[in-house]
């Protein structure tokens, strides 16, 4: 647990190129300074941080530079960029993790390349067969709820289910210091009989495992995610990544249809004028970069996955997230949790 | 083709019962008197429909009963329900569209029953192997856009997938008048590799399939589904369900949202009551009921499944979506894309 992380930053990764990252880098700094002392490490071409740098001066004294002399493509194939990890921006910024040099990496790059890379290098924890992409999403509720596999594993057996259920769970124990987690599975109905068989399956564990740090609450349908019902949603990688970016693209389908609403007739753009501030809010609240920074759970060390668009608002946003999750030494609780100092293991009791 | 379509509805089925189901047929055939002459066969408990009908005096003369003693439970195994189609209302709504007495058959009762009914007593068009539940969703663009599986069928296969694009053009080609729609399929990424072995054989077989009466654009992401760059988007049963109800679920969310933040100071109330008309059209945009309306492709007959929610509202607009699917001709015309007249069939040629 510290208030002083190091974090290495893929600084080469994402669709917007090295001037955002540097500025999402150097408004973390600022926005975090009440609650963290952060120490960057800037991995990627040295001559272009240091040129970039010139624009954050006091960037400057909190970070240091780490040459990469490549950079991950963003089609690039896994099994491509897992052979150039040991020269490239994302895979230099994980082995300064797997060094013990940084606490945590934060790349925006290809996700399948981090994932691998990341499972690789960094090796799973005890007990878990694969990682599992999680983040915390906004809810009508007290605390947001977290949703995971959001698409590192596009299909998934009973057994991953269990896993990414205690790892949820645990995730929500240090990041929304909740005691006993609501735990769910997303399903097309609530009923028994619904879903595959490998989700009918994980819910008879999860419903007999009542000794795991969790309280498991059944199917929730693709409608009730953001009611607050629930604190940890579990599903394969498929079907998180439809119902995350389904969620991203209405929420943006109705921004849309609002604005057209505001701007359709003079009177409505004056009530609009008047409601500004409060319209601003809802927007800020829905606005994605205010929610970046999704974590690979089941891995000995922190990774997180920033969104490949994110703005630097959005980098920010991912690197607080990241150090939260070093302060609240995520990694050793989910280790706890699955209850590795004794055999058989949680995960193991659960499943076996 | 008709303008008078005869209609039977399963009066007892659905969440708000009776009266509901027969307010909804009433609006329904004032909202469309200027397009159809509406007739109704109201399957159900004779005395109880006989006793709602007094409340509407306009509907008598455009409806007959037909008794059913029984009806189907909303959470009924669809085994259970089938062993029960003669005596339930459901069943010989069904029933009817099958002997010839309706063009179509509307139910807001059980999906999984009303499915294994429809499928067991009208048959599926030649060619094809399962009925797919097909809806068309509000989008940004010139028109709707169709998606289908939303439910029907958790797994599919290629094939399956491929059919199922074949019928959902042949909807949009009658519903929505287009001559040659784009085709997606709903994926987790846009590059080739992405998704599972049954999406990636789909997307190659539609792609060499270009003899089909539809434009095949490739994968669609999550987020991009009301863009309006598409007018069909196929997927299994099990993504399409998460995919509609986590976009019901977050248009909702952002509504609750924006009253929240409407109702948190006085000045964002003036400014609500102001642009009031605009926020009105808004709210009617995005209500399910006026996108009431699903409907079993694939079966040699209309069955059109309406949500079991459904209000007055939502029941007349499936209504009136059966009526204009069955002006159109769909079962033919979907008959008619399929390439019944001359052997191999469209979709064996395409998957064959």
């Amino acid at each position: 647990m510290t208030d002083q992380p190091c974090i290495a930053i893929d600084a080469m990764g994402g669709d917007e190129g090295l001037a955002v990252m540097l500025a999402g880098v150097a408004r973390a700094r600022r926005r975090y300074e009440d609650q963290f002392s952060m120490h960057f490490l800037l991995v990627g071409d040295e001559q272009a941080i240091r040129a970039g740098l010139a624009n954050h001066p006091n960037l400057s004294a909190h970070s240091e530079i780490v040459h990469a002399p490549e950079v991950v493509g963003s089609s690039e194939k896994p099994g491509q960029a897992m052979r150039r990890a040991k020269t490239t921006s994302m895979g230099i910024a994980i082995d300064l993790v797997k060094k013990g040099r940084a606490h945590a990496a934060v790349s925006s790059g290809n996700t399948g390349a981090l994932m691998a890379m990341a499972k690789l290098s960094l090796r799973m924890l005890p007990g878990i067969d694969r990682p599992a992409l999680a983040a915390p999403l906004p809810t009508l509720g007290d605390n947001d709820v977290v949703m995971l596999d959001l698409g590192a594993n596009t299909e998934c057996d009973a057994r991953n289910l269990v896993q990414f259920a205690v790892m949820g769970a645990a995730y929500a124990r240090t990041t929304l210091d909740l005691e006993r987690p609501r735990v769910a599975l997303l399903n097309i109905g609530s009923e028994d009989q619904k879903g595959t068989e490998e989700i009918r399956a994980a819910a008879s564990e999860l419903r007999a495992a009542t000794h795991l740090p969790l309280a498991f609450t059944g199917f929730v349908e693709g409608d009730k995610l953001a009611r607050g019902n629930h604190d940890v949603i579990v599903c394969d990688g498929f079907a998180g990544n439809i119902a995350l970016k389904t969620a991203e693209g209405t929420a943006r389908f109705v921004a849309d249809l609002l604005k057209r609403a505001f701007t359709s007739s003079t009177r409505s753009k004056i009530g609009f004028l008047i409601s500004r501030p409060a319209t601003q809010l809802l927007r800020d609240h829905l606005d994605p970069n205010n929610h970046n920074g999704a974590v690979f759970l089941g891995l000995k060390g922190i990774v997180v996955k920033s969104h490949g668009s994110a703005n630097e608002l959005g980098v920010a946003t991912a690197i607080g997230n990241a150090a939260k999750m070093v302060r609240n030494d995520l990694t050793r609780r989910i280790a706890e949790d699955l209850g590795l100092d004794h055999q058989p293991t949680i995960v193991e009791k659960a499943v076996l």
